[in-house]
C-alpha cells in the first residue's frame, strides 16, 4: 500500500519504519523536517494526498487539528485516515463528520506500548471504524503491532478504550504511592513492600515498571512526564463529562498532578505523583 | 511444637490442618465448638495455655480483643502469640505492651491468600516481631505458606503491610469499575475492555480475578463481601490517621462502599462497588 | 455616553435598561432580535461600532468568541469593551491581546446578583482592567450596581474572582446537601436542621436561599439549572488548572453534577445536587 | 434545682456559672480540682449522686465514658443526665441503654457557641431526649442559652445535628481556603476577595470569623485547634458510616486535616487547613 505518514516522534518513526520494512511505500512528513530510511520525504503536507492511507501519530488534539485542516482539502474521496494518537473523544467527534462529508474514511487506532515495543512491532492496537476499512488496513496493523483489538465501528470507541486504559495506569501509580507511603510511615521500606506485591497479586507489567520507580524513588529520566499524565487524566475527565460518567479516582489524580506540577516536579516521570502522597504525609 | 490454635473459620481450619499434617501437636478452640481431624479439642480457652505457641486467626479486632482478655491471665511467660488475622494497627499497639508486661511474645503474621491457598500451604505470610521468636516459628510459617516476607521487628509493621495490600486491591477494583463504566458509556463491552487489559499491562491475579467478575457483572456468590471491604478500607484510613498519612483514594473507596451498602448490595462481593460507578452514570 | 450593548437575556436587558434610565445613549443588539424601551435597535452587529463603549453580557465563552470575531474588525481604536459575562480565564487571556493589538481596551466586569437585583441596580460588580478606563466607565457601573469591587488591572483577575465566588456557592450547596442527609438519616427533618443553621452561624443570603430549597426539596422552577452549575465548576477547575491550583472540593462537585445529570435532573435548580447525597445514602 | 456539673473547662465553667446565677444549687466536679464561685465543690465524683440533674461538659468520648462508668453505680433512678458535650453517635447509642436499665434519663444537649457566648448565656442548645425530661430541664437551658432547638426524642438526634453543623463549618473553611488560593494565584489579595464575599452573599458569622483569619493568614492564637477539627470530621465520618451516608466533602477534609498535622500545623486554628490549599498550589 501507499501510505502517507505524519508525525515522526519516537513512536511515529518506529511505527513508520515497521511499515517500510513490511514492504509498503511510505511517504513521511514531520513538522520539523526529518527523514526515515527507506521512506520518501514529502515536499509538503499536501504531497501526502497521493497516498491511499494517511496515518497520523501526533502529540495531541491541537497538532492533529492543525495538520488536518491543512491537509483535508487536498485529499481524494476514498482515502483512509488512521489516527493512531491518543486524542480526545471530542476531537474524534469533530473530525469524523468532516471526513464523511468529503467521502474520506476515519479510523481510530491508538496504541498501547512504548517506543521499544513500537520498534519491535509489539504494540497493542485498539481499533474502531467502518469494518470494511478496518479489514483493508489490517495488514498495516499487523506490521506495527502484535495484536489488534477491535472495539467497534465508531472511531471514538477506540479512543475511549485508550483513555480508560491510561486512566487505569494512573490509578495504579496513585494506589502504589498511597500504599507505599502508608507502610513507609510505619518504618517499612517501600521497596520491600512493592517487591512483595509485584511478585504476588500485582505481578503485571504496569505494576512492575512503575513499582520499581516508586520503590527506588527514581523518577528521572522520565519515560512519560507529569504534564503528559495530567493531559491523559484530562482526556478521561473530559470523556467522562461528555458521557456523564463521574470518575472520582480521576478527580483525585487531577488534583495530585497539579500539586506535583505546582511543587516543581514538571520534568519527572508521572510515577512521581507518589511524591505528593509523601509530601502530604510530612515525609522528607 | 505444641500449638494452641484459636479460630476455625474457612481460613483458620485450613491453616491448622497444615500444621497437623506437618506433625505438630495442635489443640484447637473455636467460639462455636468445632473439631479438626488430627487435632485435640480444647475443653476451654484456657486449656490452650499449655501450648508453646498460640495462633489466633479471628475475624476482627473485637474478636481478638475479647478472646485475648480471657486467655491472657492463663498464659505462662515465654509463650509466643502469633496473630495472623487482619487487624488494626491500634489493636496491635494495644496488645503488644500487654504481652511484654507478662513476658509473652507478640508476633504479627497476617496472610495473603484465600481458603484454597491456605489448604494448599500456598499463603504469603507477612511477618513482624522479635527476630528470635520469628526464627523459632519459621517452621510453622513454612507449613502454612509458600513464602514468608519479613517486614520488621515491630509487629504493627506486618499489619500495616497487610492493610496497605488490601487497600491496593480495593483501588484496583474501583479503577476497573470507573474505567469499565467509561468505555461502557461509549458502547464498548466492559468484558472486551477488561479482557484486553488483563491480557496485557494488567495481567496479574488481582486484576484477572476481579476483572472477570466486573466484566460479567457477576457478584454472587461473594468471595469477600462488601462490608468486609469497608472494614478493610476503614483499617487503612485508621492506620493512615494514626500516622498522619492522607489517603484520598481510600477516602473515595469509603464513600463508595457506603453507597453500595446503602443501596442494598450488602451481600455481594466487594467487586460490586463497580455498580456504584454504573449507577452514578445513570446506567441500568 | 454612547453604549453598544450586546446580549438581552434576563440579566442583560435589565442592565441595559438601567443605563437607558441613567440617561445614556444605548444601542442594543441581540442574536434573536429584541427591542428595549428607550434604546436604539442596531441594524447589525457592526452598527454598534459607533459607540464609545461596548458591553457584552452573553451566555458563555462560545457566544462571546463568536460575537467578538464578527464585531472586532469594525471597531475603532480607543473603544472600551466591558465583558460582564461569567467566562473562562482562558477566554480572557485569548481576548486581551486581540484588543491590545488593535488599540481597544478590555475590561472584565462580571456581576454577582440575579435579574431582580439587576433591575434594581443592586448588582455587585467585580471589575478589573486598565485603571484609566475603569475610571471612565465607573458611571456605567454606578448605574447598574450597588457597589463596584476593583480586583486589579489585569482583566482575568475579575473573572477569577467571579469564578471563585461561584465555586463557593456550589460548595455551600454541597455542604448543606451532605449535612442535611446526615441528620435526615437520623430522623431529623432537614428543614429543622437548615432553619436552625440559617438562623444562626449561617445566616447569609447564600445559605438562606439554597437552604430553603434543600429543606423543602423544591428544585423547580430552577433559578440556575444544573448544567450551568456544572459549567461554573468547570470554569473553576479550568482556572485552577491554568494556575496549578488543586481544588478537591471542586472535583467532588464536578462528579456530583455529572451524577445529577446522568440521573435525569438536568432541568432542576443546581441546589438539586443535594439529591445526589440523598440517593447515595439509599434514601428515597 | 440541684445540679451536679462535671467538667469545668472554658465552656463548662461559664455554663455552670450561669446556672449558679440563675439561683440553682450547683455542685461541681473536675478531674483536676477546680472551684467555681457560688458552687459547692464535690468531694468526689460520687458526691454528685445527690443531685437531681447531672450535666456533663467533657472533652470527648473517652472522658465521658470514663467519668460515667465511675459515677453510674452511685446514681438514683429518676436522675436526669444531660450530656452537653460534642460526642459521637456511637457513644450515645452505648450510653442510652445503660441509663434506661437503671431508670436514669439521658438527654443530649450539645451547644453551638464559644466561651464568650456561654458566659453571656447566648448559646444555642440542640436538645433531644424524652419530652417530659426536656420540659423539666428547660429552665436550665434557658439559663445557659439564648435558644433551645428541639431535634427529637432520641438523644442521638441532637448529636447528629451538632456533628453536622460542625461539618458545615469545616466545609466553609475549606471552601474559603480553595477559593482564596484560586484568586491568590491570579494576583488578587485573598483579603479583598474574602471581604467582598463576607460583605455580600456570605455575610454570616461562620464566614466572617474564619474569613478574617484566612484573609490575614493569622492562625494563632487558635480558637479551635486543628486536631479538634480532625476529631469533629471523624465524628461526622463515623456518624455517616453508622447510617450509611457517604460524605465526600468530609473525606476531603479528613485528608486535609491530616496533611496539616503531618506538615507541622498541629497548634494552629482549624482555619489553617487553608494552608494546605496554599502549599499544594506551590505558593509560599
Amino acid at each position: 500500500m501507499f501510505i502517507g505518514f505524519i508525525g515522526l516522534g519516537n513512536m511515529g518513526s518506529a511505527m513508520a519504519a515497521r511499515l517500510v520494512n513490511a514492504g509498503h511505500r511510505v511517504r513521511v512528513w514531520n513538522r520539523t523536517p526529518k527523514s526515515l530510511e527507506g521512506a520518501e520525504a514529502a515536499a509538503s503536507l499536501t504531497a501526502l494526498a497521493e497516498a491511499d492511507v494517511i496515518i497520523t501519530m501526533l502529540a495531541d488534539d491541537h497538532a492533529v487539528r492543525a495538520t488536518w485542516h491543512a491537509l483535508l482539502p487536498a485529499l481524494r474521496a476514498g482515502t483512509i485516515h488512521i489516527n493512531m494518537a491518543t486524542v480526545s473523544v471530542e476531537l474524534v467527534r469533530e473530525l469524523t463528520p468532516h471526513h464523511t462529508e468529503r467521502g474520506l474514511i476515519y479510523i481510530a487506532a491508538p496504541v498501547l506500548g512504548r517506543p521499544d515495543a513500537a520498534a519491535a512491532g509489539r504494540l497493542h492496537i485498539f481499533a474502531a471504524g467502518p469494518p470494511d476499512a478496518l479489514a483493508t488496513v489490517q495488514q498495516l496493523f499487523d506490521a506495527m503491532g502484535q495484536k489488534t483489538w477491535n472495539f467497534g465501528d465508531r472511531p471514538e470507541q477506540a479512543n475511549a478504550v485508550k483513555i480508560a486504559a491510561n486512566l487505569m495506569l494512573a490509578c495504579a501509580i496513585e494506589a502504589m504511592g498511597e500504599a507505599a507511603q502508608l507502610v513507609d510511615s510505619y518504618g517499612v521500606a517501600r521497596k520491600d513492600f512493592l517487591e512483595m506485591l509485584t511478585g504476588t497479586v500485582f505481578a503485571a507489567p504496569a505494576y512492575k515498571i512503575y513499582g520499581a520507580m516508586i520503590a527506588e524513588e527514581r523518577f528521572a529520566p522520565a519515560g512519560f512526564k507529569i504534564p503528559l499524565g495530567l493531559k491523559d487524566v484530562r482526556l478521561a475527565l473530559s470523556a467522562g463529562e461528555a458521557a456523564h460518567v463521574p470518575l472520582p479516582f480521576a478527580s483525585v489524580l487531577r488534583d495530585n498532578f497539579l500539586d506535583a506540577i505546582a511543587n516543581g516536579d514538571v520534568d519527572l516521570d508521572w510515577s512521581a505523583i507518589s511524591k505528593v502522597a509523601k509530601r502530604r504525609a510530612g515525609a522528607k
